[in-house]
């Protein structure tokens, strides 16, 4: 006693609907189509492989082998490998004087991975979620998978626009903000510790949670920089985000979530059905470089590195660019953020200089609706001086192109 | 002009909605508690260690890192590594004659990832997912994440009922169905080549995606066993997922999505927004292991010790288990079946081996809605033949001691 008849039911567009909203990424397109390894590019975030230490990394396998045997092959712990979480947390201790329980940590494939978990474990369809902007676009690409609100909030040199933020809070049920403290990507810019702890404030009065991710806060530029993390004033509403991508390996694909044991619970949950557990070769390869090794010197290796080039950087800017076209002065980190003036938009900039064997990366695309036509971003941990001061020159002839079109069309 | 005036309308329970109803994984948390290392483990779905070819894999390193350099340890494709994809793609056209060009293949963190990426890329809330029943729990717990509506279609001994699932289809917008094509776990069930080929017939009709995840087919016990994937008959409605997990190394987190251009691009973005790109150094040392070793025969290995390993669990069962304690006879994989008699359940016996030094998964959680009472499936991957005899022994005592409590509740 059934009906037969059968509607044709099954649309032809089986695809999800989150999957239209999230932007391919545009460096990591980019990056594909200049893999040929000509072009200068000042367009990824990449440590310079010089600076990975792979003869160090290849013991620490041996040695891992050896102490571990084939466990090392083996399926692992979803929450990581315990004696590198412990690692991390001695750390945060010995520096900030942060305590971090063993439950109140999850290793990741990277901070990219965490902002899976994150999404997974907190974002409904619609929840309101803040985030700088200019922004890191792999945040963005990432939460629009749970169809969020995303609400950006302007940068200011200081850090966060708070007056804006404080405004934004009134008006909207907003449920987590991603911000990155130290040398944001793509600005550069560092939250003050003033800033931090009015951020703070602002955030436990209204129960936001904040995401203070920082995977570039080991690559500060001065030994007086460092202030301390926004955790230490945030309790359970704060989640801490580090990485292992910018100081050891990104290829390696380490990352760890702080957060509170209620939340480190969900995340474990949302780390099972995603991928069991983070790859245990990286982690316990990770764990004996890391009491191998003198790792506060290859940190300031890696700072002496990137600090020379930045400076080459403003330096060949300073020679080749004109004065209207302005940058962000990071205390550390990977990138310079630049700003043309407003008659030239940064995507044809960028189009004409890969032509010339340079790319870097337009700076709307870190921007929602459109914004920051004019700006840019450039990063200086990735080339030599010699293809920094020859990168600068080729966009210099691009800008005085462009300049000159300019002013053809305005006479 | 501006109200001043703010409701407080941020919720106290932050957590998304999904997140409550995603199980947390029964059996890595009952690994968990059982990680001393003294008790008999049938629970999970590991290898056994000895046939990790951990030296090989060592050596695949050095070979790697010699001809890779640092660019191991570097950020890589969000597709993955061109070679090992290339590597698996010949291994399909030899073994099954299967044309899979290189933009109809992503490599992913093992098979559970996969399940993720296909649900951010095709399962939106309330969509109907078929699974089987029993099914994995790995991928029920990450389509959850998706909140689809799970519909379970029974196994038969020869595969799917295909009655049910036609049945099904009429009533039903499915989008998508999950099956593992040999020895399922947790049955041990495999598809004939007939039920392939109808079940086939019948998803093409309907426009069903089928997603045919294929961790064990490697694992036969018998030369003749083997039958062409499902893939070979649905064109571009075809999923075919690998692993290398139960093959080389779980630990090292590498499988496979083969699909249609046009769904492999969707989930380029989804593995770029989840976590960038698979662990480089672990595709990279596979690789180098693939082409370097004898890849036959050291499968042929694995094959001849779980084949000799069923061998004993099947002794031992029928040595030590009352005749009415039934359990299926798989041609390969890890997994046996087994039935107890309607008053036992499954859960209980479980508890009471537990504390007697043995463990193994109630069937239960392979089912949704609370079926399957009686039911549970043993692991024989893992355990030494001496291991096997001694954990079927504790079971026998523990089933005797139920049906002795049955019986005395019975007068």
């Amino acid at each position: 006693m059934k009906t037969v008849q059968k509607p044709n039911f099954r649309p032809d567009n089986l695809f999800a609907g989150r999957i239209k909203n999230v932007p391919k990424s545009f460096i990591r397109e980019m990056l594909n189509h200049t893999g040929n390894g000509k072009q200068i590019s000042f367009a990824g975030g990449l440590p310079d492989e010089k600076l990975i230490p792979a003869e160090g990394l290849s013991k620490a396998f041996d040695t891992a082998l050896k102490k571990y045997g084939s466990r090392m092959f083996q399926y692992a712990n979803s929450d990581g490998f315990h004696p590198l979480k412990k690692w991390i947390a001695d750390r945060y201790k010995k520096k900030w004087g942060l305590e971090i329980p063993m439950d109140e940590m999850i290793l990741t494939n990277g901070s990219q991975q965490a902002f899976d978990l994150l999404g997974k474990v907190f974002i409904e369809k619609k929840d309101k979620v803040i985030i700088e902007q200019p922004g890191y676009l792999g945040v963005i690409q990432s939460l629009q998978c749970f169809e969020p609100e995303l609400i950006p909030v302007p940068l200011k040199p200081e850090g966060v626009d708070l007056e804006i933020l404080q405004d934004t809070l009134e008006y909207h049920p907003v449920k987590l903000m991603h911000m990155v403290p130290n040398f944001q990507n793509p600005s550069g810019i560092s939250y003050s510790h003033e800033n931090k702890k009015n951020l703070a404030k602002i955030a436990l009065q209204q129960n936001l949670l904040v995401v203070e991710d920082d995977p570039y806060g080991e690559l500060y530029f001065e030994e007086d920089y460092e202030t301390p993390p926004l955790k230490k004033y945030m309790g359970d509403n704060g989640i801490l985000l580090g990485s292992f991508s910018k100081t050891l390996s990104p290829g390696m694909r380490l990352g760890w979530i702080i957060a509170s044991r209620e939340i480190i619970d969900k995340l474990i949950i949302a780390k099972q059905a995603s991928d069991l557990h983070t790859n245990n070769i990286s982690q316990m390869m990770a764990y004996e470089f890391l009491i191998e090794n003198d790792y506060e010197s290859h940190l300031k290796a890696i700072r002496k590195c990137y600090h020379e080039r930045k400076e080459y950087m403003q330096q060949a800017i300073l020679k080749y660019l004109p004065a209207d076209v302005r940058f962000t002065d990071p205390q550390g980190g990977m990138f310079l953020w630049g700003e043309l003036p407003e008659h030239i938009p940064a995507f044809k900039l960028v189009q004409l200089c890969m032509d010339s064997g340079v790319v870097f990366v337009p700076g709307e695309v870190f921007h929602l609706n459109g914004h920051g036509k004019n700006t840019f971003r450039l990063n200086f941990s990735k080339s030599s001086p010699e293809e920094i001061d020859q990168g600068i020159q080729i966009i210099s002839k691009a800008i005085a192109f462009l300049n000159s079109k300019n002013k053809v069309y305005q006479v």
